[in-house]
């Protein structure tokens, strides 16, 4: 067997992650390595958390990835807050709330499940009320859900959950610099998200951020490891080496404690995205995903396909598709990555085969994107027969974008 | 605070890791994203598996990365297969033995630990003894010691292994490919390495591979996550859903289980980095890693400071120096970085301050490298009073060189 040069086709990524990510990050990605404790490296560490606490919208004083991909993130933080035992609440509506139980249970806590059906989200007074009657140690849950296109507002939650002294952790893998996320203003304790959505970096690093409030117990849990120090007993011990985050943060504290060797080129792309969002400006470019997801939910229903869920709780950059009566779902989706060049994705559990489910996130989400998989969204349903109002969705989006642009001029 | 251009010194990496990665992996970093289930993604992801056989030289059905840093790799393999109360066995000779009986005790095992003086490695009758005594389901052994400069002999331990049906698990984030390792004939039946130092590739991921033993226990201990299957149950499910690799193992196959997202970015340069040692060949790769591993060690001979630890289990790609009398290792470490913008490594435990380490690994194995060390050693060592023959290192290693290179005419 022979293996070629890579040679990788072009592709429009308009999926719920991994999405195309900023060419600026590409470049950074080819910089030649440097030591993990040269000075500038832990300078080029300490930028990277200062410019995740802006996009994070917080003052905590820990903020940093973990070298994994989004869900290493979430483990790291239940692993290292839940000890045997602990109650702990996932209201879920759809995959990722489940995953969320899966981590829990794994880490030795007892979940407390609330489920919704596939395309609604909570009423916080609903979470409130089932927080009231379990009185949990850690409420968590799914900011924007990728695989019902929904998202779960988190202010009367949060707000709650710290008059009573309960943890509140957000997986904000989805929405991070997609959508507005106000760590402390809305009191959530620790956040996840993820590099391959909206901060349009590679998949492979999971930036979180946490209080003081979850660093005491990671304090209480704390055991450096052995080959490190030797005498140091807990019998509190976080259960994962990896994943210790009372580790994890001396590592990236002047400490420097040697635990893993940080991931040099993923962090040269991650504090390029994160710089790129800075010089965007966090609002600016939210205001863009808004303005993209709109656009494609219009040109979406201008074509005359129906959109799943409700609009009010729709998570801004994922926008699900219902496939038309006699189409084919897969058949849709390879047409357009075979003959079109653009990804888009299909679904998980009850919504597999039967929606298609499109992403505008971080560099994808962008109007010549949005164009394109509407007007190759379009060209292949028609060419599989299915009736849809031609060349209404693309003429919809480009009046909308020319007022959404320029509001002025297009009102005169 | 101004974040600026990403601009980074160039610096000539020589510690045992990270090393400075290939060129032509550099260039391949900075390919554009494709999906993570793109037919073109997914074939990248077959060839690596292919390409990771070669270099383990094994014709194990199980290859692939997990996506974190070398030290996820041996969490996943040693939670996948340790349940609670498991006797595992470690013979410790350095800081990264000590390790993995720290992840044993934090998967719930019950670690046997052997302790040699550092500088050492165990006679492979003593550790057999020991696994009589003992007699534990799984014996678990790092191949090369970074931190001491050593290598244990492996072979006479698998084969005994084998024959009483214990699993052997072995660390070779420091050798493989760079020191002879044949996973197959060794009758290693697990075996993780790291990208970062003789694959020549960044820090990140962690590939490894096992034989049918182990994935017998996987098997038994499956339970693909909530959010996939709803009713899948198992009391013997592994602790950690991130490092769960009968489920990581399913998306690394024609079931393509939506596990995680593969690292793309990170898998583009892991693949390019096995294609330059497919090409350069895994014997000749070795035997460049030998010859430059000596060339340092004569040199450094040559110079007059004295190397620490026997000649005879020598880790070949890892080469200790002991800090002359009255040196500061520090100020010498720094200033061969800060003037020569040369990186080499201090030191662990018993032997932090006492000695440098200095690494041959992968892309750093190479002559103009070791010239550069080996003259910016003796430079930086004189300019602080210490005693060295002046000019003899790269006399003498230039010499060896020349006779290395081309034998037939160096000896006419």
């Amino acid at each position: 067997m022979e293996y070629q040069e890579l040679n990788l086709p072009s592709r429009t990524i308009m999926t719920p992650g991994p999405v195309e990510a900023d060419p600026r990050v590409l470049r950074a990605l080819s910089t030649p390595i440097i030591g993990q404790f040269d000075p500038q490296f832990l300078n080029l560490m300490d930028e990277t958390s200062d410019l995740l606490r802006y996009v994070f919208q917080t003052s905590n004083h820990r903020a940093f990835p973990v070298d994994g991909t989004s869900r290493s993130g979430l483990e790291a933080v239940l692993t290292s807050i839940i000890e045997p035992g602990d109650k702990v609440l996932v209201p879920v509506f759809g995959r990722f709330g489940y995953l969320l139980t899966e981590m829990v249970d794994r880490a030795g806590g007892q979940t407390h499940m609330m489920e919704a059906e596939w395309g609604q989200v909570y009423d916080p007074q609903d979470v409130i009320a089932e927080i009231k009657k379990i009185n949990p140690k850690v409420v968590a849950v799914v900011h924007g859900e990728t695989s019902t296109g929904r998202m779960q507002p988190l202010e009367e939650i949060g707000a709650f959950c710290r008059e009573n002294d309960i943890l509140f952790v957000v997986d904000a893998v989805a929405t991070l610099a997609g959508v507005e996320f106000n760590t402390d203003e809305w009191n959530v304790d620790a956040v996840i998200t993820g590099t391959q959505k909206c901060l349009a970096v590679p998949t492979g690093m999971a930036p979180l951020t946490y209080n003081d409030r979850i660093e005491e117990i990671l304090l209480a849990r704390k055991k450096i490891e052995r080959g490190l120090s030797y005498d140091a007993v807990n019998d509190k011990k976080i259960q994962s080496n990896y994943f210790d985050l009372s580790q994890i943060q001396d590592y990236w504290s002047p400490d420097r404690l040697n635990h893993h060797t940080e991931s040099t080129t993923m962090l040269y792309a991650l504090r390029e995205g994160l710089r790129v969002i800075k010089e965007e400006g966090i609002k600016s470019r939210i205001d863009r995903h808004t303005k993209h997801g709109k656009a494609l939910s219009l040109g979406l229903k201008a074509m005359g396909v129906e959109l799943f869920g409700e609009e009010e709780n729709k998570l801004p950059v994922v926008t699900i598709v219902k496939v038309p009566e006699g189409i084919s779902e897969q058949a849709v989706r390879q047409t357009m990555l075979n003959q079109f060049g653009i990804e888009i994705a299909g679904a998980f559990g009850p919504l597999k085969g039967k929606v298609w489910r499109i992403g505008s996130m971080g560099y994808s989400s962008r109007k010549n994107n949005i164009l394109r998989v509407l007007s190759a969204l379009e060209s292949t349903l028609t060419y599989f027969g299915a009736k849809v109002n031609k060349g209404d969705a693309v003429q919809a989006t480009l009046e909308y974008y020319a007022e959404a642009d320029n509001p002025v001029i297009y009102k005169v």
